[in-house]
């Protein structure tokens, strides 16, 4: 089996420990990318993969490309032009204080990114899944229609495609995301997203939930996943569901639904070393799951116990195995010393 | 507007994360002091301030200097003569174990201070605010004079003066504090201190509180700022409330009392990442508040919102914007991202 | 009082924080091992101690060495020779991320252990208590019948002895552990152990427990402490009392049965910086409480707070003091800042 | 004495100690820039500086104006607006190995400077000495025509002018810079470069000199003096000579030329702790020794002493001061512990 | 073009900067081992590897392989099975401090290679160049008929087969090794090594040579390359001539003998960051320069100057491109800033 | 055999590699004194050592008790009280720039020594050796009847005293120093110096010779050393050698005369990790090979050897083994990596 992602690479530096980026004189170096991450979390569960992207020829591109081929992430459609990888500065919060994140990606060689960069009939041969988020389209303008075009194509060649909504506020307004994205849902047949997603990028509303209160409504988010699998005709909608008590401590849980039933995994309380990248893993473990004809209870509890792990994991890369995986979801997480 | 501090800054050897003294191959070195820590506090918030203080004239107090500068502290003040920088190890504690200081301040440049060392009227022009505590008299005899010097001379420039009480009992008796503090408390507008504070140095005790034992008595605290605002007159009364579950875990909240009202804030649950310099932040936080005339209520949410963020910063200084600890009281704090 | 304690010494590596061994360029380099914890746990005390081993003749030999003269245990009877250093691999883990350790300690100087390498008459002359693990005649064949010798050696001399039962799965078999430990029960006073040690060297169980799932049977514990000192006469039996709810957070707790009375500790909820040696500074704890003639009441509470406060401590050693032990069965635990 | 610089201030990335680009997972990380790095220098010396800039206005940005203020640089001229900071990546070389720099500096804020960020009567009043090196009008094409008119207000307001050349081939092309340089060069005093700059920059050039084979012109560097006093006129010239025997070991030495003498310094072999800023730090030092009328060898000597300690010191800024380099002067260099 | 090479990787342990292991508490930790050190460097050069090879499967052997895939080695016939990752410690020296490496191989997955654990025809199709070591078969006895069968195999499928004698005392004698190395060079094209290899392994040697007194004979090593040559019938002999100055300084040069011609390259003066591997990186500069059929002289330069900047790159990989090595040869190395 | 050495322990704090004090954010926390150090080599070699000296008795003292313990020297006569441990800050030079000493250990518990806290007949009971340096009756008058009465009751138990000259200008006055060490001097059988020491101690004097200009005179050595001897009628007397080039590179050697001859070691040029301690490493060696009774020149020899390796070794420890010196003696150090 073989999946491919299409999304920007970006170098992370983050201040050690709990520094503020004021007081830090250091940065931990390491990289990442919604489609990357999704990637990588493949390929520690056994799968090919092939990164789509656009990195500069340079040491900085290529040790973005080294940190995926490490990972066995397969980098023979990276395409190597331009001057710059683009960076993201994180902060990690704590406690009653968030993670900050500051991009620094504007410009970057994959936001010069042109149609021509990419031989789709290529990447796509022998594809079994291809998967995007809306950060990619919401990169630059002329990335909009290629990632259509990456859908489309991925169509074509009979390749199933996922799409995590991923709304970036910063990147483009709710109106360009709608445009774009209610283009591009056509070709998706996994709709992954949270309830912000859904309402910042297509306007779909829930009562009942209150994030930053802490309470989530069930009911909320069944309607959600229901009004975007009517809208779209998408084949499979999963909800990622957090409650954010502190930057310390998330609970961390989702849902599935395949038109017909819901399914809800079990719910961690998580305390939190890094949440960057907890979406992607989510992705992840749902391809890894969806791609091994997991039932659905099955499917969603994989996804989210592949998650819930990735918050106690350095990084935007979630490492773990199918084994770690499946273990925590038959245990239950006691995290008792594994000798 | 402008603030006056006075006080010793030290330097700050802690072992890197939760090593112990004895294992610990290296410390990080920072700087700090009660008064100083409250100077970087307001300077973050846009006050401009000046800090007064002796550090030596070599590279430790050079060092020191810097620390201050860095965040925009004024350090004209700063007399640079004797031999050495006061010192104090921190061993940071976890769980059921307690952090541990270990003080080697004694016969530093500031310990050896003299009267004619400090020109009062050059350093109070301008100024609208001075700020001690009582850690300042406590370092030295010589030093019990020259703070009451410093409160009176505030006064006779018409500067606000707020004072944490902060009793030390490493350095100075309890029978010296009282006799130090009540002379100079006849200068103080703002009186900010805990429970404990209140009891050591004036022998003012309410019923009902076990400081260890995690439960707090409303009507103990709300007696406390009464008899203290009876006894000494004092314009505003502000009590910080700590519940100390573990060395991990804290419960943190403040009341203020203008000898009308009691304003009770917000209690926080907080994961502690540094709780060293948590009062003085609180300090900075109302000195901020009520130099820019917040309400009662405002003003002590804000000020334990931004010593609820200090608990999650390394180091002794508070270094969060107005806008973070605005953020913090209008959202509770769930610590989401902030892209 | 001197106190002698016999396993082998491994260096530790562990990856910084909470990194994976696959992402960690670098590891934090201590030496562990069941009774050389023990061994620093007691010298900490104030107690004459001294380890019994074999190390190699190089500089990771006496880097291990040296790890215990720091800390005071005597090291005259470890011997040098042969060419490696076992070795053991820590990645800590978080919330639901489990600990893991992966050991390479085969075909270590210790395993090739010969009985002429131990003088056992030298050794326990003028000694007070002797401690071994059931880790120690797991290492290696040959190692069996010489723990069976030390202790044997130990009674003759008049010398108490304490075991912790530790059954490792990766050392040997249910039946070999059996074997082995039933010869050299005999010769034990103190028996230490959990639950599924009792039951997975002896075969001793009791209902109603459920590990994974954080409930615990205090009846089921009495049971097992009182089927072991009916099989094999121990003057005391200690139970430690792990409740894991995750990798971050345990419950922790112990109980002590003298064949009269069971006495059941304060239990902590401790938020864990390293929970690696904690059964070892359990053992440490419970054997100077002994050796003091503490009540049973007062030595298991001392037993379990000591070991609570290894939890907060990085490594594999307990470096606490008896005040500090004391301090915590007194206060409870809240963590407040000492200065 | 006042002195104002004006050039861009960039976040600097190092993999720690000599680590490739590729091979490391933390950057070091520093602030620098040519016009920044001389304002450091004179502050340390004592000199009152105001370093005239532009920075975003977020924590990155924030970090920049810290580094300055820890060194007592005045930032109230650097106006907070845009969104990115400028980067540069350095990899230290060491032997044959070259160090390496990969700028990531275009589309900054200072990138998108405007002439109406820069009011030059309120930044030149008051000043006594303007610095700018040939880096700054090369940053972007509408910074040439900023840069000109910098240096034509500073000449109103009767403002000393020194410009070093410091041609940057990957910034703009010889021809840009001759037509830019030409422009500027008649309001320059003191002019600063090497043989490459003038060369490059103007076309100026001297026989006799084989940079990358060590040996060094001497004559061929009076010549270059020369011709750049007859064709712009400057009071002074200097020129640097370095001569690169690795990336480990350099001589290092420089002329001064007043129009009648040439002024030769003593020349310094270095092992190299950090060479980047090497020649800024000679800026620094002629400025200060030109502030303060020494006479044309002392200055050259006060300027070579302190770049020469320079390259002693890690990341951009030197910190050294008076005395430091005059002692060097005086002594010779032989690294005697000074207890 | 592809190239095969085979043998041990094991952990580097390596204190930081030049802390001695006694010291030390912490260790670097890299992988590293002959021929997958030259497996690296050809990689580096664009060259298609595969690595040959046996590791745990556990975590210490998977960061192994993704420390070979970052580099883009091929891994898939690195076999996966057995339980320890052969270590080795590297205690870094300086001036008259010589390194110390201390073994922990011994017992490694590798160590018990079977025959059937590498299926010699799948690895050589569609393979250009096959390296080994002497140390691979002398790391156990079963190995030594398993390297001479992969020469041979080699050989049968037409590929280039170069050798590095490359003799350690620790894992054979020179009886063993002079047996095993015979038989295993009569399918040897390209033999590398050194004066002390020629000697060690098959007893040639030279006069005239004062390894230590760093002095060396010209005459004596073209003697020895003759003899090598006349032996064994090799297509190319080389061999690199060290002059050990100090731990800190080495010169370093090598000659190539193709029967009729010596070529004996520029000699580099070299301040050490890192030695280890150097010989590795001569072996893999000269295999890329023998299969672009680079002349004799340039061969040889090409991989002086590749073996020359490994000295200056921590770790035994060397990360160079082709342009680097080019450039060096080119430039002679003064070490410029590359900006 | 056992060697007692008196004098005081600090913690010294260094900023990491190269950093300047004001650019550090953390300290390397190592511990040391002249005779601390001269205990440690001693140590190492094998010998038998008490380190007689005042330490507080909380966590910084307890840890330098500790730093002593690691390396094998005795510390049962550190008595511990008083509230502080001496600190030194050390930043290390490179090149032209010195390394710098900052001494922060006046009022530390050693400086308030008092006569009774030493009981010399229970300390000299069964040694063989006594070592002091000038430093130890510098660091308070008290201390300096107390060094004395030290030397008369080593000499009473027919104990060999050895005394490094090691003057400090920051502790006392030539004539203090002077007058003190002439009255110890009379108990003196072995004294250690340079040429300065002599000079600044005792006025004792020779032509020739510039220190700073690397130029060293034999002939003024030999001088200095007669004279040494003619006074105070030392049994041996030696001169350590230093030339130093820069801060990173000197040469170092020494000569032993015993009234008779003359013995000079080979000089060593030697890149510096750390010069600190080079002295007392000297004193250690020579303790070493007299108390061997090697011969004039091997003693020498041994000695400079033995300090010519502490310049490549981190902090003020000389971490070398007998071997490791004695190989060094004969090979000349070439640093060839030892496998």
């Amino acid at each position: 089996m073989k999946v491919i992602t299409f999304g920007e690479l970006m170098l992370r530096l983050q201040p050690y420990n709990y520094l503020r980026i004021v007081q830090s004189e250091s940065y931990e170096a390491t990289y990442g990318g919604g489609e990357a991450n999704v990637a990588v979390s493949l390929s520690n569960y056994g799968i090919d993969t092939e990164f789509v992207s656009i990195l500069p020829n340079n040491e900085i591109g290529q040790a973005g490309v080294n940190s995926l081929r490490k990972y066995g992430v397969g980098t023979k459609f990276i395409k190597r032009k331009g001057d710059r990888c683009g960076v993201y500065f994180l902060e990690k919060g704590a406690s009653q204080r968030a993670s900050k994140v500051i991009y620094d990606r504007k410009w970057s060689s994959f936001y010069f990114s042109e149609p021509e960069d990419y031989d789709w009939d290529a990447i796509f041969e022998g594809a079994d899944w291809f998967h995007i988020s809306g950060i990619t389209p919401a990169v630059a303008p002329a990335l909009r229609e290629i990632a259509i075009t990456a859908c489309r194509k991925a169509k074509e060649h009979g390749v199933k495609v996922s799409c995590d909504l991923n709304y970036r506020g910063k990147l483009w307004t709710r109106d360009e995301a709608k445009e774009t994205m209610t283009k591009l849902a056509k070709y998706v047949d996994v709709c992954i997203g949270n309830e912000e997603d859904a309402s910042d990028v297509f306007g779909i509303k829930a009562a009942g939930t209150d994030i930053y209160g802490g309470k989530l409504s069930v009911e909320g988010y069944h309607s959600v996943a229901k009004q975007l699998m009517e809208t779209f005709g998408f084949e499979k909608v999963a909800i990622t569901l957090r409650t954010s008590i502190s930057a310390s401590v998330n609970k961390w849980s989702a849902l599935l639904y395949d038109g017909k039933e819901f399914y809800q995994a079990k719910e961690y309380e998580i305390n939190i070393i890094d949440r960057v990248g907890g979406g992607d893993s989510f992705s992840g473990g749902l391809i890894y799951s969806l791609l091994n004809n997991y039932s659905g209870q099955d499917a969603i509890e994989f996804a989210v116990a592949a998650s819930c792990l990735k918050h106690s994991i350095e990084g935007d890369y979630n490492l773990v195995t199918v084994d770690e995986v499946t273990k925590l979801v038959k245990s239950g997480g006691s995290g008792r010393v594994q000798r």
